[in-house]
């Protein structure tokens, strides 16, 4: 098979929300595998000296409307939550201990913390309802607890987050198709054209 | 006839000439004219306390190249130009001056000045480079030197550019159809499905 189609994303992106409903899809039906790969976005936006989109003046005001219509688009359930954006190294930190054991269930817990967060504006920066999330996906609470503290976990969200960066990967979501690199939920065809011809 | 389809965009801007090239068909197709209104991007950039994209560390190598397969992907002719991004109130002004007599005539002007700039290297930012392509689309030269500093045309500049940022129009291209606004070249099946549907 060929190479994995990696997915970053951060977890209090609503465009990265977005994505998470389609890239399934897509990857399967060009025979591929999605890599999800949440990750610190913060860090980019701090080595970029930029702020969240939301935090511009002008653009800011857009930017709320254009999450609520880029939903409509898709056919996807939203709604802005309140605290936004949020620090989402708990909910990270979640992903990648599941990850280590079953990345197919790690991807389940990303969308029912994404479901979580901007569905049912429940704050994900809090460890506590990342750990009822998982508990709710069927996940022992003590257990997700315990892993979330494990050093290895919290090692490997690191070491993911700076690898991004010195790849160059700094927006959510960011695809990257056997090394050709795609910013934002909106460059999805041209990700769709380039599976389906090799490049363009 | 419904409302004109407003068209925003700043002469220096890659995504804004991709959009330039497909504007007329996707208005026409839905019975719609297409206003041009060619402004002053940089006022809105500092307004918002932002840079222009190429400048962001990490984000500007990507979007380089992001303007180079956008470019494949509407399989128009482009090139980045030495020096980019440049001032545009010459062009801008030489829009406005023929826009006043011939919006028609002011909008194959600015394909021209696109055509100039991203096609053939040439800097638009030279009041005289300007001029040349004016003359070239077979406008008298000494006139349209005489018309790029009329105080009318340098206040009508002004005011589109004042009128823009009052709106909250900051990007280019940026689009509003019916009072929604749309940002981006990635923006365009949005409006298309605006267009067709009355919103969605």
């Amino acid at each position: 098979m060929a190479e994995p189609i990696e997915f970053y994303f951060d977890l209090s992106s609503p465009y990265g929300y977005f994505a998470s409903t389609q890239i399934e899809a897509l990857a399967a039906k060009h025979g591929r595998e999605a890599l999800w790969r949440p990750y610190l976005m913060g860090a980019a936006l701090k080595a970029m000296n930029a702020p969240p989109n939301v935090e511009y003046p002008i653009k800011g005001d857009y930017v709320r409307r254009d999450f609520e219509r880029t939903a409509r688009w898709f056919g996807v359930p939203y709604r802005t939550p309140q605290p936004f954006p949020v620090a989402t190294v708990a909910a990270c930190r979640a992903f990648y201990w599941v990850d280590a054991q079953d990345p197919k269930r790690a991807k389940e817990i990303a969308m029912a913390l994404y479901t979580a967060y901007f569905v049912e504006g429940i704050d994900i920066s809090a460890a506590e309802n990342v750990v009822r999330v998982c508990a709710e996906a069927g996940i022992d609470a003590d257990a997700a607890r315990a892993g979330m503290s494990e050093p290895a976990v919290k090692e490997r969200l690191k070491a993911v987050t700076d690898d991004a960066l010195a790849r160059g990967i700094f927006g959510s979501p960011f695809f990257v198709v056997d090394g050709e690199a795609f910013w934002g939920t909106d460059r999805l065809p041209h990700v769709e054209r380039w599976l389906a011809e090799g490049g363009f």
